[in-house]
């Protein structure tokens, strides 16, 4: 069983609304409206346990998971969200020993997911034209402990992609289209890559230009994701959902 | 790069309907309506390739991903599609290390796929109650090589579960509510489980059921993913897509 | 062409979010933070003209449409919406001349547009268990100029339906199934019935019991509304929707 | 209660999937693979009723409702479903007196939806480039007793529309774009007009066009309709949707 450790993160839940992420080394004490949380008190003990604040309100105190520390990474001006994720992950097979580029590098949501994912034996390689955003990207990658599997670039992936026989890539850039000789030429043959399309504009021009450059299996989705409230005799369909955060393009490299 | 071998897995690709999905050991000769291709001859070969039948139509040579080895295990009857998978995955936090738990079998499709997320350090521990049924999928399992981190236990994991300390567990039973108590003894404390649903009133009663054990984070949500057909000056979205395989009930063990 | 009057209902437009349902006489001047408009002026004038508020910002004075109306009667408590109510309309072919059945009547919503529909030959009888609460609706339905094809009943409708052969019948209750019986009876051969239904559960039992009382054509569906933002060059799906509002069950009754 | 007359159209029913519309006089006999059912001797019936073909199977004698005569005009190849022109009849507010613009005729099932509902005061003006296939419509919309509510023009509406002053306008052709200009002319200030556009493309490009013609409230939607298979203990969404048929553009008309 696996115990709290002073710089350990914490997912302290109370309800699907109220859920604060934080480490007992930066936040000893936590103030909520329900009170304040003793996290230093938590240290040494294990994962799963229920806690009261000073206001005696009861929360839990959960390991994070992977999705737990994405939605920390996304902003708000963000479309990438764990449902597309989870699809690149399985369509791009991405997994222990994986070798991943990515770019650009952005608020390192994909970043922190493709890292868990391809470690210990694997790396993400992720460019970013903007030095001084991945700077920010690169401190919560360190504080998660993921950095280990990455190597930050700070250069536009236009102007050459490093590495060559890559499993996969993603493209999360306004003109993906103009990095597609690139990851061509850095990805092994039959690799998979996958591009972010917030737009349909997108996705219509990123394909002409893959069929061009002879990638096959080229295939745009977009996935929804609906929340069901089950409640005993009164089940129905969450009432608002997130209706469009981006299209995902995919296909496959050829020789 | 990697070379084509005698007992690899090749998905022979012409177009979105037309694939085969075979090993040059098997299928020496492939027969295809278009055609014979010659997968012997491919051996040495890097995927990847474009080949010829002998009706000179031209496939491509691919290595098989995830999603196509997935989608060769299920069957028509079977509610679980990659999209619902992709999303267990990632809410579950498998990767490379994770023991997880598995009830039941099925047609090994999910086995599959968190074999290949857990290995080499991992293990998946797989329940069915009904151990020819089992041996369907074992054979499957070994075809694509995944058997070396799955145990598979030819027993109802109703009548106990011999593992502990989980990383994550998933539900694929008509009446998951009955292996709930099982799974909260197997999990370790914040462990997540999953329990496929195909109906809301299974949701409904396994919510209940969650509830009474002390999960927490318990959430049941549909994946919807639609194809968008990306074509200069055409674009829209397909006209027919499969609008419900199941529910996916989600929920973190406390202590 | 049409000139706005007194009495009439304008709809002062100015983007998706601010506009105004009014008549220039409850509201000669309408005060908003772009500035005060001068409704009364209006009078006399064609509709579809832009006005300007004393602060010079442009506004456009529409005919307000069905759904203009139908939005303005719903309530955030409600799940009828205009999707739904447009396919009752469709499905049961509600036009001049229709005599529909509905209960009950709440904020009068599918009254109103059961109302326009079935002008100036056809009838709506609207039931409402709770009569003060369907004064507020008659208020309503009065000031929209719709209550000459609209009779109110205050009384419950489980308690006898006066009406019979009539072509189309909408139930939105808690508990659908405890109409089905009285609804048969006033129903025309193979007249149509409709139920709102917000939870799964409700179709589930009101679906069983059509069925009891040799319904035909049952069916239960859901209707999902989703814009596209559609801008040169940057066209995609909009980011937020309403996701649920309530499945709507139809039958057909046979004799 | 209404007796089936020899030229009444009836809806033979035994389940979702079989079902026949057809006249006495037309198919005196139906025959199925159920039997025959012999459709003269129901002349003089009321609807509603069962009754058995020569294998002693029950069918329901249903009278067809608008959606079930759509249905019949509907062709595989066309892309307006009764879920769309439900939506376009509600937000247009098309009922009895209402004067309405359509090009094209296509099949006619808009133009039956539109007839059914203007009558009996109203008309629907339905313009088509190709008299031909104009008169295919013509020869359904007359056998359904719609034609009186209609004016078919064979010709082009690009180059001009006889009629102004009319409540709504339907555009359902290629090149929506080139017709907002006359549409204009011909809608009443405040007008509402809509436009069926299968791809993203033609919903951005005809979006543009409204704007410069001074349209407002313009907005494009899709409307997505999901089974829901109600049965107790087991409910659960249907398997497979329609996941697309067209965008539908509207807009109002400024002066």
């Amino acid at each position: 069983m696996e115990t709290i450790k002073e710089d350990s993160f914490i997912l302290v839940y109370r309800d699907r609304r109220k859920k604060w992420l934080v480490r007992p080394v930066d936040t000893p004490k936590l103030h909520t409206h329900l009170g304040i949380l003793d996290c230093a008190a938590l240290v040494g003990q294990t994962f799963g346990i229920a806690a009261n604040t000073t206001m005696n309100d009861t929360v839990y105190v959960l390991k994070p998971t992977l999705e737990d520390i994405v939605m920390k990474f996304a902003r708000r001006t963000q479309v990438i969200y764990p449902k597309d994720l989870a699809m690149i992950v399985m369509r791009c097979g991405i997994h222990s020993g994986s070798r991943v580029f990515e770019a650009g590098t952005g608020s390192g949501a994909a970043t922190a997911t493709f890292a868990y994912m391809v470690a210990p034996e694997g790396r993400v390689y992720s460019y970013d034209v903007n030095p001084t955003f991945q700077d920010v990207a690169r401190k919560n990658l360190e504080k998660f402990g993921l950095m280990g599997s990455i190597t930050l670039r700070g250069r536009d992936a236009k102007e050459g992609i490093e590495e060559t026989d890559l499993d996969a890539a993603l493209i999360d850039m306004g003109d993906p289209w103009e990095l597609v000789r690139n990851v061509k030429g850095a990805l092994a043959p039959s690799g998979m890559m996958a591009a972010i399309c917030p737009t349909m504009n997108q996705a219509e021009r990123l394909t002409e230009r893959m069929k061009e450059e002879g990638f096959v299996t080229i295939e745009t989705i977009e996935i929804l994701m609906r929340n069901l409230e089950a409640r005993v005799g009164m089940t129905r369909p969450s009432q608002f959902m997130v209706a469009h955060t981006c299209y995902v393009t995919f296909g496959r490299k050829t020789v």
